[in-house]
């Protein structure tokens, strides 16, 4: 008896375009090829056919790869899937729809647009394309995360999640002072709030399996640039049923990434969310019906350390679940995956109220829905 | 040759008189008996004697404990030095300025008083009577603390102190809510705030060296027993340099102690600020001038952990430092220390301004100097 051997081939790559060569673009040309062939960077564009040379020299990517002179020239190729989007974020707006338009899926970097109401319209054009929208916030994808996740859904570990801690921040030379997009108010008129605070606000609102909060209170004396760009800011967030948060992202301290929740029955600690100490190993500690013990000198039980270990680091994880999500498309009736653009459009919509109250002198600002 | 030998008398024991059986009694009578000789529990005062006898006999006091069944009894013992006071808040005031009076040393529980005008009765009363007093914030003396306060003093390790966060909890059973003191409001009105978010306070204080903030305001939604006894609450606080803290404070959540200071140049985190998870280690982490790696995919370099190891607990360290102060008193010259009394004003003006502010819907509040 003999078996006729159904070979299946392997999904076709996703081939992505690489829109601009900012620093990040080049964790994330990492990142593609270490998921190669699922993902291909198929070409690079940048404002001159020099500079995208140069990437694509730097980043040891293909001999094959496309190089193109103009932001146009990369979204007339027909043959590009998708774009990874790393341009300062007052031009996502433009590119990001023109890329939909062209029914290009989208991988943007974060922050996602300007405001709630750009996001939309990025958003909606992807939506009449039929591709698929995911924003770049990295620690989304690490298995730690999952873990986490797992650990903060189990109401006998976490219970209710009742106070939210974020801090992020990274220092800043004068070069960056004077020099880079991110305080430029043409190019990232959110600065720090757009860049840091996003990854305090998505892990504030990943916590409470993003419920979006009531209302926001920016924390006084937020901290601008000559220009108007913020530095420095914080906020507190409060939900309908009481649960509250605090963060603070700033420029101007060390780096620091932390994210504390605590609920009824437990505490998690992470301190190196967004990039992990080191890229295959997530720690982090849980502290679960923690008691004193009788005389209360010491903890019964002690922490637990955690460590998730991955392979992959975090930004290819990232791009492999993309790429698998593209992968769906293709296939008979396969539609975009709306998870992640709902969860990009909650924390575009916090970003804005908090802004909206750093601008009102830290009033109190409901949050849209 | 022979060497006329001076036999240098060990310094007299402080005597201590325990005020008030409370549970957190039990560990000062541990302290003190680990501090023996220095320290003596010469009397125990309950409103009972029999009270007074079955804490001696739970507490392995020594035989010659004197045990009294009124708090005026012990303080009319001519032998007793200084007074160990815990009783509920809203007795400090009397029982705390009584001590005074009759020329006893003051340890006095937290939080020192209901609000800054009935500490400063207390503080002129010791002052006047020329006694020593320290509250009982019992993590100022372990050896941790004094190590990371070196930390925080080096301007090259952790720079200009720009944010601080503290979280403290403890989950509390049907039980605490139904009989605890520390949530009635005719002994400890302040509730979650006196008890929990004096700690907080105090650790912001500390990172800042006592710098007082400018104004608080509140966190919203504060939670509040029937009586009006706050179970959960939180503030930012704000300097006139633009430092910023935020606390919160909580009998609902999770047995959590965390103390976060952000430099500009480095970070500590600490998560058993209040009570080390074991008694003979302090652990802490620090990050000083990180970095991440060329593509941020690791950080440079990681936290260095440390651990702070003590013989003595820190309860112990606390009673023996207050000996040492009495002592001092003793020579010919000698006067109070200075330092712990201010130290626990200061943190009484902010927990008045915090409780001003919840009080006045969350407004704004200058604090008091």
């Amino acid at each position: 008896m003999s078996s006729a051997a159904t070979l299946e081939e392997p999904p076709r790559p996703v081939r992505f375009g690489i829109m601009g060569c900012a620093s990040i673009a080049r964790k994330l040309a990492r990142a593609m090829l270490l998921v190669a062939p699922t993902a291909d960077v198929a070409a690079v564009a940048s404002r001159s056919g020099d500079k995208a040379r140069l990437f694509a020299a730097d980043n040891g990517l293909p001999a094959g790869t496309r190089l193109y002179g103009s932001y146009e020239a990369l979204l007339d190729d027909p043959d590009i899937d998708a774009i990874y989007l790393p341009l300062p974020t007052s031009l996502h707006l433009k590119w990001a729809t023109a890329a939909a338009a062209r029914g290009k899926h989208l991988l943007l970097e974060k922050p996602a647009a300007l405001c709630a109401a750009d996001l939309d319209l990025i958003l909606a054009a992807c939506e009449s394309s039929g591709v698929q929208f995911m924003d770049c916030t990295m620690w989304m994808h690490h298995p730690r995360t999952a873990k986490m996740r797992q650990l903060v859904a189990h109401q006998g570990t976490i219970g209710d999640v009742r106070v939210i801690n974020s801090i992020v921040s990274f220092p800043s030379d004068e070069d960056f002072f004077q020099n880079n997009i991110r305080i430029k108010p043409d190019l990232d008129a959110l600065g720090a709030l757009g860049d840091l605070g996003w990854y305090c606000i998505r892990a504030m609102l990943w916590a409470v399996d993003y419920e979006l909060p009531k209302n926001v209170i920016a924390l006084r004396h937020p901290v601008k640039n000559q220009a108007g760009v913020l530095l420095a800011c914080g906020a507190s967030l409060y939900w309908d049923d009481g649960k509250v948060a605090t963060f603070h992202c700033s420029y101007l301290t060390n780096l620091t990434m932390d994210m504390t929740v605590v609920g009824t029955n437990g505490t998690i600690h992470v301190t190196d969310l967004l990039i992990p100490y080191d890229e295959k190993y997530g720690p982090f500690s849980l502290d679960s019906k923690t008691d004193v013990n009788e005389l209360a000198t010491g903890w019964v039980p002690h922490p637990s350390k955690h460590v998730v270990t991955t392979d992959l680091p975090q930004e290819a994880l990232m791009v492999q679940e993309f790429c698998r999500l593209v992968q769906n498309i293709r296939e008979p009736g396969g539609k975009p995956e709306g998870k992640w653009p709902a969860i990009s459009r909650k924390t575009q919509i916090v970003v804005d109220a908090v802004k909206t109250s750093i601008d009102n002198g830290c009033e109190s600002v409901d949050v849209a829905s």
